[in-house]
Parts: C-alpha cells; sequence; structure tokens
C-alpha cells in the first residue's frame, strides 16, 4: 500500500477549507492526538497534520481529498480507547471530531436524541436527564464521544441489563470513504429495508465510513437504584455467584467484580473508603426498580443468594450519595492502576465460564510472577485481565523484574485461553492497532476474507483508518 | 445476469449428494415451494428443483455446485413471508431447511439455545419453555423458522420492551455463496471483534448466506401478565393514547391496535367473542411484571391514561384463558381478511407520526374508495396498512369495483407518504421481491451502491437468492 504524504498544495487546500486555527501542525499540540488511553505508551504516532471539521460537509470534503491523494485519515474522538484505535500509524490526517460537539435534538415525543458525533458522553448525559430521559449504555470514561461509541461499539456494566451500544443506535449520518454523505434509518424503532449499513458500520472503528451524527433511542429512567456490595473469601466464590442471580430471574442494571487489593490500591489513591473491608474479592450489584418495595424485595432476594454463596457480608446502599461514593471508587481503579498496568484486556468468554476462565488466568499469572488482577464486568462475560508490571507492596509499585519479556508472552497465552474458553478478542474496546495481531486466533480465514473484501470495496484506496483491525499490506 | 438451467447431470450430482427422497421435481408437489403467505398469488414462480439437505455440510455441497455452475439457489424457511422473499424468481434450485429442524442446546448455565435454521418458532418455543426460559421475540406466525426471522430480521408485537430479532442473535453459522461455512460469534453478550458479520448477515434475506445454525439469547420468563382491551371512538383517539403511556415511563410488552370492522370479521370467522363489543377502535396492551401488586398497579396506571384520553371502557384480563383468547383473535385478524386482501404494508414511521399518517393514510383510501384497515403495532412505529379489495358487508364481502387498477396507485402514494412522515419501506418483513421497487424511495443512490458492492464482493455469481432487495441487472 502506497500513501502520499501531505504536500503544501495539500496542506493549503486543507487551511482554505478549515481556517488556519483549525489545523495543527506544531507537533507539541499534536501529541494529544498521537495516542490514545492504552497503556503501553509504546503506541504513539504522530499525523501530519490535525483537522478540526465544523460540519459534515467539510468532513466529506477532507475525506474526499485524502481519498484522491491517497492520504490516510484516521478519525478521532475523544481518545479514551484502550487499542490504539484512533492512531494514525501511517501519518496523513487525524481528523478529530471535537468541533462538532452539538445535542441537537432531545426528541421527547419519539424517546430520540440526536447529537453529533463528537459530543462527549458526560454532556449527553446532562442533555437527556435534563429532559427527564435516561440513555441505558454508560460505557466507562465519559469523556468519551457519542462517534467513538457507536465506532467501537461499547458496551461497559449496563450491558446486562439494557445491552450494548449498538442496541440503543436508530440512525447515523456517515462520511463514506469516497467523501459522499449518506443518512442511515431514522427515528424508527423498527427498521429491515436492505443490507443493516447501520449495523456494519456500527463497530467498524472508523475503517469504513466517519460517522458525523447519530440517532440514539432513549428511554424513561429507572425510578430507584439500589447498589449492593458483597465481599467474598475468594474471587472464585465471588464469580460463583453471578449465574445463580440470573438464574433466579433477577437481571440487575450491574453486575461487577473488584479484588480487594485494586480496591486499596483505589483507597488509596482517593482518599475514600470503600463500604466494606474485609474479603479477597467484591461484587458490587446495581439493582433498578420502580417502586421502593420492589427494590427492596429485589435486594434481599439478591442478598439471601449471595450469602447461600458464601458473601462474608452483604451492604446495601439506598442513599445516593453513598452509591455514588461507590461508584466513583469502583470506577476509578482502572485510573489508579494505569501506571503500573501494561494492558487492560478484553475477552469475552460465555458467562457460565468466567469463574473457570479466571482461575486459569491466574494460574498462568503465578507461572509468569506477573499480577494480573481481574476486576469489571461479571455478569456479561467480558472479562478484563489486566496485565501488570508492577505490585503494590507496602504502599509502593515495586517494578517485576524482567516484564518486558514475559508480557507478551504471557498475553498471547491468555488469549489462547479466550480461544479454548469459545470466547472472542474483543467484548468492548475493538480490535484497533494492538488487538489485529489475535484476529486470524479467533476468526476463520473465510470471515476474515469476508471483512477484507468490504473494507476494499468500500474504500479501494484504504485511507480511511489504515492498518487497525487488519494491515492494509493484507489487501485483497 | 446469465444464469444456467439445471442439467441433468447436475440433478444427477443433486440427487447423488442428497439420496432421491430430497429432490424434488414433480410440479404438484413443488407448489408449495413457489410462493409464501404474499396475499397477492400472482407471484407464483416454480423452481426447477426443490432440495432438502439435511445438514450444513450438505448446504454447502449444494452452494458450491450452485456457485460453480451458475444455478440460482433461494433458501427457504417456513415460506411464511409476506413480500416474495423465498420466491425462486430465476428458477433454479429452491433449498428448503426443513429438515434442519433440531434444537441443538437449550444452554441454562448460559442462558442461550441453539437451533438449526429449520425450526419453527412453535417448536422453538416449546423448548425454550419446557426449560422455565423465555425467548422474548415474537413474529406472529409460529410456522416461521429460526433461519427466515433471522434473514427478515422479523420483530413482533413484542419488540415495543424487549426489541426485534437481531437483539437475540449470538451467534450464527452460514454457508457464504462460495460454500465456505463460517461460524460468526458465539454464546457471547457483548463483542466487538471486527465488522460484524453477524449484522450484516441478519436482514439480508438469504441474498449474502444461507443462515444454517443460530445461538440465540434467553431471558427469565416474565412472572406474571396482564392484558388490557381499551375501546375508544375513533382510531385516532386510541393511537393519541399511546405516547402517553410511553411517556408516563411504562414499557408495556406489546400494544397493539385493531378496528372494529376488522374485529368483527374475525370474530364471525373464529366464532369466539372479543371482550368489549362497543368502540370503533381498539388497543390491546400487553403488561408484564413481577409481583401482583406490581401488575396491579401497572394495569390501574395505564386504564387512568387511557381515561384520559377519552376510553370508552377498560377491560383488564388477569386470568389465562381470557387473555389467550384476547390474543388468539387479535392474531387471526390477517387469516380471517386474508382472501379480501391485495397486499399488507410494512412502512415503520417515527412512532410520534403514527396517528397523523394513519390519519393521512385514511384520506388515501377515501380518496380511492378502497379500504385500508390498519391494525398492528402501535407502540414501535411501524404501521401495517392493508390494502383491501373488498368489504365485508352486510355478512359477505363484496368486490370494490375496479381495485385493481386502483391499487398500484394508491401503494404508491402510500409509501410516498411514508417517505414524507421520514419513515422506511420496511419494519420487519424485508424488501424480497415486491418492495424493491421502493428501496430507490427511501434509501440515497450511495448506500443502495454500496449495498450493491457487498453483494458483488460477497456473491460475484449472484446465484444466492438472485432478484431480491436488488435486481440482478444492477450488478456492478
Amino acid at each position: 500500500m502506497q500513501f502520499s504524504k501531505i504536500s503544501s498544495e495539500i496542506f493549503q487546500k486543507i487551511q482554505n477549507l478549515l481556517g488556519a486555527t483549525n489545523v495543527i501542525v506544531d507537533k507539541e499540540k499534536m501529541y494529544d492526538y498521537s495516542h490514545d488511553e492504552f497503556a503501553a505508551l509504546s503506541h504513539t504516532y504522530f499525523p501530519e497534520v490535525v483537522v478540526k471539521p465544523k460540519n459534515t460537509g467539510e468532513v466529506s470534503e477532507l475525506v474526499k481529498l485524502a481519498n484522491r491523494e491517497h492520504v490516510p485519515i484516521t478519525p478521532r474522538g475523544g481518545g479514551t480507547g484502550l487499542c490504539g484505535g484512533c492512531v494514525p500509524i501511517f501519518g496523513g490526517m487525524v481528523l478529530s471530531l471535537e468541533r462538532m460537539n452539538r445535542v441537537v435534538e432531545v426528541d421527547r415525543q419519539n424517546l430520540m436524541a440526536v447529537a453529533e458525533a463528537g459530543v462527549p458522553l458526560e454532556q449527553f448525559y446532562h442533555a437527556i436527564e435534563a429532559e427527564g430521559l435516561f440513555f441505558p449504555p454508560h460505557p466507562g470514561d465519559e469523556s468519551a464521544t457519542i462517534g467513538g461509541v457507536i465506532a467501537t461499539n461499547a458496551g461497559g456494566a449496563r450491558a446486562v441489563k439494557y445491552g450494548v451500544i449498538r442496541n440503543f443506535v436508530r440512525g447515523i449520518e456517515v462520511v463514506l470513504p469516497t467523501g459522499e454523505i449518506t443518512r442511515i434509518g431514522g427515528k424508527l424503532i423498527k427498521n429491515s429495508s436492505g443490507y443493516s449499513l447501520l449495523h456494519l458500520m456500527i463497530g467498524s472503528e472508523g475503517t469504513l465510513g466517519i460517522i458525523t451524527e447519530a440517532t440514539l433511542n432513549l428511554y424513561p429512567p429507572p425510578e430507584m437504584l439500589a447498589t449492593l456490595v458483597v465481599p467474598f473469601a475468594t474471587l472464585h466464590d465471588a464469580i460463583e455467584t453471578v449465574p445463580a442471580i440470573l438464574q433466579n430471574k433477577i437481571i440487575p442494571m450491574a453486575v461487577e467484580f473488584v479484588d480487594q487489593e485494586s480496591l486499596q490500591i483505589t483507597e488509596e489513591h482517593l482518599h475514600k473508603k470503600w463500604p466494606c473491608p474485609n474479603g479477597k474479592a467484591h461484587l458490587m450489584v446495581i439493582l433498578d426498580a420502580s417502586q421502593e418495595d420492589e427494590l427492596m424485595q429485589l435486594a434481599e432476594k439478591v442478598s439471601a443468594i449471595c450469602e447461600e454463596h458464601n458473601a462474608l457480608d452483604v451492604v446495601i446502599a439506598m442513599d445516593k450519595q453513598k452509591q455514588r461514593n461507590i461508584l466513583e471508587i469502583r470506577s476509578k481503579i482502572y485510573e489508579a492502576m494505569r501506571n503500573a498496568m501494561v494492558e487492560i484486556l478484553d475477552l469475552t468468554i460465555p458467562r457460565a465460564s468466567i469463574a473457570a476462565f479466571v482461575n486459569a488466568v491466574d494460574d498462568l499469572s503465578q507461572r509468569y510472577g506477573m499480577w494480573c488482577p481481574t476486576y469489571g464486568h461479571a455478569a456479561d462475560g467480558n472479562v478484563h485481565t489486566h496485565i501488570m508490571k508492577a505490585r503494590f507492596v507496602q504502599g509502593a509499585w515495586q517494578i517485576t523484574p524482567g516484564w518486558e519479556e514475559k508480557y507478551p508472552k504471557l498475553r498471547k497465552e491468555i488469549h489462547e485461553l479466550g480461544h479454548e474458553f469459545h470466547g472472542m478478542v474483543s467484548g468492548e474496546h475493538g480490535i484497533g492497532l494492538v488487538k489485529k495481531e489475535y484476529m486470524p486466533g479467533f476468526l476463520d480465514a473465510a470471515q476474515l476474507q469476508v471483512m477484507r473484501n468490504i473494507k476494499a470495496t468500500l474504500d479501494p484506496n484504504w485511507v480511511l483508518n489504515p492498518g487497525k483491525i487488519f494491515d492494509p499490506k493484507e489487501k485483497v
């Protein structure tokens, strides 16, 4: 694959189109656009230029230019990805959607919202809640953007009950690799009108089109929530409790597991206290209901199931402030651990196998002498193993000797394990740059070939986010 | 596009592969495979041969043969489609999946079921219910098959609360147009591993691959149901009530509207009584809850909303037998009306516009002097207008004079109306043969071109279900 560099002529065209203030070439200023939140910061690549279009027409013009001149163009949302999906590995343009940040409409009649792709989740939730409505999916980092979470088909903790982002997207506006603008779907609950380009675009990581606007389905908010924190003597006990909850016909809004060691590190980091000090592993269960009676009954039922499964204690928080405190600690574990982390894995496996899988990962972790805490979603099979290069001992991080050599081998073995457990390489982060090497291990050759053919058909010059999901050199 | 006829040599190969009993050439026996449930029976096309493979290996061999010899091959499930999707318009083979009718597994641990594509819904529901589990989607006709409802992304009445089939499919086994067998997804709640070929195949109507097996997500069953029947003086009053229910934070399992005239015809047809005789239009609301208290409160809330919106009465059925009776009458309207029906349309529009749209269709219907009752899903925007060629007057059907000339014009105007209301041509039936003419009116040229390119890439010889969704002559 031969890409062109951005000539002074191309650069001039870009500046004429966007105005000088919306085009960045200063290397220092481009640093923020050179990486994502992937923990191993070795994957930093600078673009030749960062462009910030204000509307879909400008995105279209930029894509047309890139396509005509064979210049790579990498769309970027909030940059919160965890697998290098928005990193411009072939240079060219990074197209940041940050200026397309308008919530266009909250339509109460149709229970739909329309937002530009660059709207951060935090802003989106505020706009929805101001209208007394609810957007169920909640991928962790609220600085992620609407376009970004659609491009990766993000999930998050609430997917147990409500499903992933995919289930809530009803329409998108997309700039195709040719620069053509197309509007797919609309404010429609049902749609069976030809191939679902909507669902093909969702999760395609900006390699088939640049999403510029989305129409999302909203719901009435749950009336009230309760958060349970349940400590167990072992992670195995904690995990084994989860299928029992589901089999008792209770679908919580979220079920997360957290290990004691990661919790303590986060408590120190935040100077906050988790509600129970005992136990090696904890479940955090969020329940929602429309009435207090119903909520209490649900909470009691879950408590009873946990106690049958050797819970050491059950803490029930009904108070909003207490629940917020628990959630904050849970959501900051990644931040607290990040500097000592090599990578957060994103394997997804059948949920009945979670306990066995985590045990097997533990065995590997011990064999390699590298700490691999597992925390995160407990009820949807998306197991986030965290490969650490250090361990927190007596108040300080101690580097694990030889982690650089061990890491790639351990990582490979964990992925092989995921395949043995009938899993897939990514549950919600996507493939991006850093997981594409595992695609052939999880997907058969016929399927990969179909994906590559689709890419080649939509983007014959391979200009859109090249080198993600698969390499352009595998071009058909 | 040039297709080949089935030579005696090809025929011999097919017989050798399947055995003579699984290959039909007798014209009388092929009649059942020459049409679907589309009301206008003008769309009857005979294949050259009907083949009945027993397993995926045989499907693969048949597709390889068809692809090599350029013989059209049209997959067929239960034949319950409403737009000619399984009709072999270019002859060749009809591949019936009727012998692949095994529920492979109901996995209680993972809340998943695995079924071969030819399993009828009725059999599937029985297998699931026998394990105390619940499969939320319910497209109307239970003789539809698992493969068929996935291929059309079927919806049904319960989509209001639970979404369409698409939301429940976790994995499929597919035979690609090359004959290659591939397994996509698995028993996974989350999956973001490359382009979603799963969702591309869902709703592709057998034109991109033949689905041979599916893995479907199950849920715990709702503990109890109540069915409300609410008569109104006008259809407009009935429809206007629906958004008020949703905006009061109640998401019923189903909300259907039925008009009095269609009900009376169905009562006569079945010799059964609908629970309330008054009113010109009725809402049927199904509520589910985990406790009796909660269910009663929901029912009272819905009653109060209906009364505020000019309901003439509210009948609440809690008893199972009574609820079954109501449901049966509702589900047999199509059957009772069918002989007098030209076509059931499947437009999907933003749900806040349902009342205005139905009023506009009424105006058209009066202008043309053709009866067009609207009944069906009231809360998801999927409006089934029924174009009738006769009207039931004093106990007998009276043909509408000149319906043959009026029908195509009226049909066209209703679709144009759907487009003006920001709708789409199909909500749940698919495009098949009879709706493809409307695709360019609803989808822009760029989108249609991408669809055709994808078809050409996956199926370069256009052998899989040719002439559906779009014409092969538009081949790129």
